[in-house]
């Protein structure tokens, strides 16, 4: 067994699609941090999300369980009480796990209100943030109306005066006649942020974190820093508005075909707003330099905390994970946004480094390996020498990848989508609330995407790594869609619904007592 | 809309096959009160619970789910916190939900723990208690220790002194010079229980019930009143004990075909102890008129019931339900006990009293629709005027069918094991704890039965309702199983699993003000 890691970073941005990285193969973008980074431990080339948009990705992050699993089905739906969190798990362990930045952690209110309360202040809070200590919560996304954050109080105490600074300067440009340009619109996106970069988000999640690191010294930590960027708004402070411009923009992965034979789900998404914009190139031109401006920024201020993290002596002793939570379309198959399977948004960047001589000959490399976002609370829970809950966590440690072992891999991931919030699309399908399910089950060559009450999509990565051929509907296919609507069942058959009570304990259970006696 | 009853009373048995009354046909039993109810009210004679076996077919009553949502798997499960119970809905239209006798329910003390403790000493004793008001709750099975519970010091007021006397009188005989004969051994079943009937656990439970109804009056309440008997162990008070003998034993409905070529988990379960005490001829002829007695003893108490119903007037106002949790083998199929997903296990009398004139049509019929356990929250509620929980609740209201109404019904029924904690079994089948479940999906004709590891068993109740010939590996009956797997493979996923946000929050949502603006 090699010794434990002392402790834990687990930095999470939101909406970065697994190839806008320079280790990732972007040929415009630069990101020489991260790639540092990637170049001393391994890049998880093919890690997918178990949902393409923050709410239940993030819940499935965050308790090490499919979504199916932990319930919390989309952005708007709390996590279940009973559901235990990383940091639940940690703390098992007599370890806090801190949270600076976004969660998105909505606590089941209507429980506790059933419940008649809960009696401790401290586990209350606790509780209302889904097991996390709260350094600098900050979930980013708010409307115009005033707002009362940490990170908006510190705006105005730099100057920065507005009801909602967050809105106002940090997210907005400045017209000719110092009127607020919204982030709201993506036409204003090249335009400077009205917040100087030091006092940008990311800057201010990044001095946070810095603070925590050097406060703590050589006393053990897990910090999950989780940036809010680069999520739109689309807006970013100068000079990164400007470092990239439409010649950087790779060309959009899309077909025209793609929308003459759609899919039913696929084409009622690619018909929502943020498609449509998505869909013109003077969209993408605006856009995608300043989203490629937001990632460049995000690399600058993580290289300031990995210099932090070295000089404190910090890479000796802590295992470091870089991913995001999904993608982000940007136009690609004529979609914006996220949310259904396609690699731009169900696939995330995923980089892990192991300060340990036992990960040393892994260092560098690329694993192909098909890893899931439900991994990390195994990784994390093995890397610090703590116990697991294999009754409840539905993920595999990704340490014996990390150091190099030859161990059998799973052979299939999977993610969901419940798309019944979106009332234009449910609308135009002609769903009920309860109606509105999709499944992905992907083997490294099929893609196959199964639609409650419509036909399938399939892609075939062999013929078709670019996802622009849907196979769905293809009779020379249909024994392929047998096959993985097979896998699927199987899975959710599999899926962990004992939590209550732990596996040694049914493991060691005797009946003696209360069964029939002998004649 | 027809005006609401004012009442409910929800009558369960513990261990009770469909067949051993008088009214669903049992030749030699006989059971007058309760084919009376049947003939003032419908009896669903196609009824069938959620898992046959006392602990997760109770908490699909309770919860209004199948075992796979509200993951009480098993006896020793405990429910998760975050699962609202049939005592919940009922508060939360103001109404208690009073309990007598048995309701298994164990409390998520983990979770709880996790949480810090509830606030409220009321509410906290309403979540130990799963949402019921505890009147005189007793769940009936003790071993031979010290214990103490209400019906325990009720024997000892009554003279019966023992630290222990559930089990040292009302579940145990004497021998010729006085000593106890345990009724955990099936040999002395024959003996008279150490009580008087009238101390009999039967009969307390009933005078707990007469007390509460002739204390409520006129004012409106809901009741659970759940008896422990015919559950074992098999020990009945004179004059029961000899009220039926061998003669009145229906024969054994068993075929040695049925071991010889036996599905490996139904060879597993028919290899355990109690299996191999009911597979003898002299056990059976000395249980089985035990426990028809212990049917015959209920029904002359809930005779005594009813009587005091009539008298109060409460037969105008109150919808009468009676149930039981799951049956009982006795030696059918070469089985003991229950679990498995034959008929004599998994089909449960079902009969319903609604007072109102809009039942007076369906008086005295039999309901030949499938009936599922999870259908009781939907039909109190109903009944009751109270709002349901579309989010949650898995099954529908029978008051459309009590009322005569044509209605679109559901064609299948389904059902779960968990059999994980069966150490014995597990080993025979070489299954590690993850890996030992199986699911019923019975449509009226096929009943198929998917064992995750193992082939299928298949029984066609058209050719073969005894359910002797497991047609589960027979090649001409592929197509039916391939068939079969897709309605368990949809249900599966149809499953409900966002219950913390009620559906009409998700069908008015509109995410207007955090979507990216128009360009």
């Amino acid at each position: 067994m090699p010794r434990p890691v002392k402790n834990v970073l687990f930095i999470m941005v939101d909406q970065l699609r697994w190839d806008y990285l320079g280790c990732t193969g972007h040929p415009t973008l630069q990101t020489p941090n991260l790639d540092r980074l990637a170049g001393r431990g391994v890049l998880f080339d093919r890690t997918y999300v178990q949902s393409p948009i923050c709410g239940p990705s993030r819940m499935s992050y965050y308790t090490g369980r499919y979504v199916s699993s932990h319930r919390s089905t989309w952005l708007m739906v709390p996590l279940p009480l009973s559901e235990r969190t990383m940091g639940d798990y940690l703390r098992e362990n007599g370890r806090n796990l801190s949270l600076i930045g976004k969660s998105h952690f909505l606590p089941d209110r209507k429980s506790i209100e059933r419940l008649g309360g809960l009696s401790d202040p401290d586990r209350s809070e606790y509780a209302m943030e889904g097991g996390f200590e709260s350094i600098a919560r900050d979930d980013g996304i708010f409307g115009r109306g005033p707002i009362q954050t940490k990170y908006a109080d510190y705006l105005r105490a730099n100057g920065y005066d507005s009801p909602n600074p967050w809105h106002d300067f940090a997210n907005s440009a400045e017209g000719p006649d110092g009127e607020i340009l919204s982030g709201w619109h993506l036409r204003y996106a090249k335009e400077p942020a009205r917040v100087a970069d030091q006092h940008g988000e990311t800057a201010y999640t990044t001095d946070r974190a810095i603070e925590f690191i050097e406060g703590k010294g050589d006393d053990p930590w897990a910090l999950h820093l989780s940036y809010i960027k680069p999520h739109w708004p689309y807006v970013v402070s100068a000079p990164y508005n400007a470092m990239y411009g439409p010649a950087d923009v790779i060309p959009a992965n899309r077909a025209s075909s793609e929308l003459t034979s759609a899919n039913p789900v696929y084409k009622a998404m690619a018909d929502r707003q943020e498609s449509r914009e998505f869909m013109r190139d003077e969209v993408r031109e605006a856009v995608v330099p300043v989203y490629m401006g937001l990632i460049k920024q995000l690399d600058d201020h993580l290289g300031r905390l990995f210099a932090v993290l070295e000089g404190q002596g910090r890479m000796d002793d802590t295992l470091i994970v870089f991913t995001s939570d999904h993608g982000d379309y940007l136009g690609d198959h004529w979609m914006g946004e996220k949310e259904l399977f396609h690699e731009e948004s169900v696939r995330v960047p995923m980089i892990i480094y192991d300060p340990r001589a036992q990960a040393d000959a892994t260092r560098g490399t690329t694993s192909t390996q098909l890893v899931e976002s439900i991994d990390l609370i195994p990784t994390f829970l093995e890397s610090l020498g703590f116990d697991g809950a294999p009754e409840a966590l539905e993920g595999k440690s990704l340490i014996p990848l990390l150091h190099g072992k030859d161990v059998q891999w799973r052979e299939t991931v999977f993610s969901e989508l419940d798309y019944a919030f979106h009332a234009d699309v449910r609308k135009d399908l002609d769903r009920s609330v309860d109606e509105c399910r999709g499944y992905m089950a992907f083997d490294g060559r099929w893609k196959f995407i199964f639609w409650e009450g419509f036909p399938p999509m399939l892609f075939d990565h062999e013929s078709d790594p670019n996802e622009r051929v849907d196979l769905g509907q293809s009779n020379a296919h249909s024994a392929v869609c047998k096959r993985m609507e097979k896998v699927l069942f199987s899975w959710l058959r599999g899926l962990k619904n004992r939590t209550t009570v732990d596996n040694k304990f049914v493991e060691e259970w005797r009946d003696k007592e209360f069964q029939i006696g002998q004649w």
